[in-house]
């Protein structure tokens, strides 16, 4: 059972808008045992669509099409629909009462009459009703294959896959089960990870697919697996997932989608009845930002500084001068006083401190483009590192981030 | 001149990511007048990546292929590269000693064979250093079509872009200028818009193409057009402009930027030799992250607190206990205090502060949920406003910060 997502908009193909809706789509379709064999995105141009939906029908069984059904003229969905499926228009009395509604209760004011052209719909086409959008969703068939139209504004296009398009998806085709599950790993990069787990990976059944999925000092490890019969499914992937994570304890903080290491490091806190704070130079409240990102942070986490500029390390935070100049800004006893005047100040059990060169130029530091220090405070004492994350200021922002909270996990798991 | 975006990967089938990589390299290719005609998404399979590439072959001139160039085994692309262009792999000195340059400049230790295999490219293929990754990319024609290959790492994408593929293309190719303008509107529907200029759609030649993009409240409007001679593309598009402006003036609100606001506030703070600090506390980080994510922002960016705890506001930022006690810490008096201590403490010419409740639970404040009190600080004075962003936590903090930019931006605009 395979399926392809069709999104049709000029938007999409010259960098305008992020195509979010083919991720919901894919998501709730994976759900329901729909593996997603492709996702297209075609210009606003009649030939380009009619040849996109022939190639989607040769393909797969079922084709999901988002955007071009507005009111205006550059909208030409339909239009083309109603090419390829050699039909004609007939007004839907549902649909014509659904914009009247909506115009009378939102708008206050009377539908013009391109909106009530949006009423008319192919005389073939199974009306997929949208209450809370003048287009309605459109369900045709092409010999074995399931076209259906959505609109593209992404609040529509949900409601319809999910109170339209899935049931009946459910009671058309015969689907199996997928089953996905993903390893969080931090510290190692694939290729070691590949080196530790390669007899395991090798001997790995044909049914499950292994991928790795790197990101800046994580490492991501899914399985995947089809299936009719879902019990087995489930218990065939965890079964090598518990030998995945064993040969991986070292570096493995959990599983996708339950938690991420700043809710585990929140958890462990909380347990501590510890608070934490959080001084930042070269992360620049990339850290913080996480934190609190996070409903009920404030259980834990006092807040912090981010002293960017040299003076106020010294000025505001207390850090000694003589040290700075003895050592640089950018260096491991400057990071350790910054985390220890962090837990001072803002009276935190835990603290990060961050320097370092974010780059892509030097600034006024001695320290090379890419290089950061980091610190932990904590009721053992200070533990501190040294890294350089390279010379994109992006990714040092970005590793350096990664890299506290996973140096500020095994703190708080000592105790 | 058209060009084709594919991405081999499965996360982006089965909804795990976001296709970013396509947003940046459709606007990129935009700028120098390369047409995105199609972006596809496909598996980690042989058969589909060979038909991927063969039909983009027959439809355009620049295929753009990212991901499945890591080390690991679930990584098909350079296999398949090998197989569509019936090529060998050979060794190239530069990238083994890339390889070797990262493993022991960044990851002080040495490359696994895996590692070095990556120094194995098609002897057919123009290789394109990537200095901040061990993947390189690859250059390749069959017939009249050029095809690159890219790691799907973000940072390696965008820097092989921008150092290596454009200037390529621009040399490659024979191409037109293309010229996008947007115009935002608000408080009308695209029905009613294009009832308004439909005498002006009618007249607009057909080498200019009119695009609607509604979006909640707010459509925008955008002319897209291609020709030759840049000198007259713009003067055209921009032409019709004026008198789409000109129609819609009650509703239009400006041009869609081609700046960021960061970016603008960064200008104009150093034109006035003015430096910035920001107290957050609703907002976490949030505000901060976005300032420092910019190069060069220590030159008018001081740094700043984020006095999470309520406790904080006093002990450390010197906020008035009465003063919260009076009217509770998310009132205009109290955020009015945080931003004067704030310019003061970090002795800069403007702040920001924020204080109030993200939600979703309201935690220790008085207010309701999505209640944000936003002051700026700055040579005229003192301004506040208080807002109500809803009962999302990421929308509450993402409109608070957004808020304040703007907020920031007008009063920095006044001297």
């Amino acid at each position: 059972m395979l399926a392809e997502i069709i999104t049709i908009g000029d938007e999409i193909l010259i960098g305008q808008i992020v195509d979010t809706n083919s991720v919901f789509i894919a998501k709730e379709l994976n759900k329901i045992g729909v593996q997603v064999y492709q996702i297209t995105s075609v210009q606003d141009e009649r030939q380009h669509i009619l040849s996109a939906l022939e190639n989607a029908r040769n393909r797969v069984d079922l084709v999901l099409v988002t955007g071009g059904l507005g009111p205006t003229k550059d909208d030409i969905t339909k239009k083309t629909f109603l090419e390829y499926f050699e039909d004609t228009l007939v007004e839907n009395p549902r649909v014509l009462q659904n914009i009247k509604d909506i115009f009378s209760k939102y708008l206050q004011r009377a539908p013009l009459p391109l909106n009530l052209e949006q009423a008319m719909v192919p005389s073939k086409a199974t009306v997929l009703e949208n209450p809370i959008g003048t287009a309605p969703g459109m369900w045709m068939e092409k010999d074995a294959t399931v076209f259906v139209s959505m609109p593209g504004v992404p609040i529509e296009m949900k409601q319809l896959i999910t109170n339209e398009v899935l049931p009946r998806v459910k009671t058309k085709f015969n689907r199996p089960f997928i089953y996905h599950k993903t390893l969080l790993t931090y510290g190692k990069g694939e290729s070691e990870i590949q080196a530790i787990i390669e007899h395991w990976e090798d001997a790995l059944p044909t049914t499950i697919k292994l991928a790795y999925l790197p990101s800046l000092g994580r490492v991501r490890l899914r399985l995947s697996s089809t299936s009719r019969d879902e019990v087995t499914l489930k218990k065939d992937v965890d079964a090598q997932m518990t030998l995945l994570h064993g040969l991986l304890q070292d570096i493995a903080i959990g599983y996708e989608d339950q938690t991420n290491i700043q809710q585990q490091i929140g958890a462990k806190l909380q347990k501590q009845f510890a608070f934490l704070s959080v001084v930042e130079s070269c992360t620049g409240g990339a850290i913080a930002k996480e934190i609190t990102a996070l409903e009920g942070a404030s259980a834990y986490y006092k807040g912090g500084m981010i002293p960017y500029a040299t003076q106020l390390k010294i000025d505001v935070l207390g850090v000694d001068a003589g040290l700075i100049k003895q050592y640089s800004v950018v260096s491991l006893p400057v990071v350790e006083a910054m985390a220890t005047q962090s837990a001072l100040i803002f009276d935190s059990d835990y603290a990060i401190a961050t320097t370092g060169v974010a780059g892509p130029s030097k600034g006024d530091a001695l320290a090379d483009v890419g290089a950061v220090c980091i610190a932990i405070a904590g009721p053992n004492g200070v533990v501190s590192e040294e890294f350089n994350f390279g010379n994109s200021r992006e990714r040092v922002i970005k590793k350096a981030t990664n890299k506290a909270f996973e140096m500020l996990l095994k703190e708080i798991s000592k105790i």
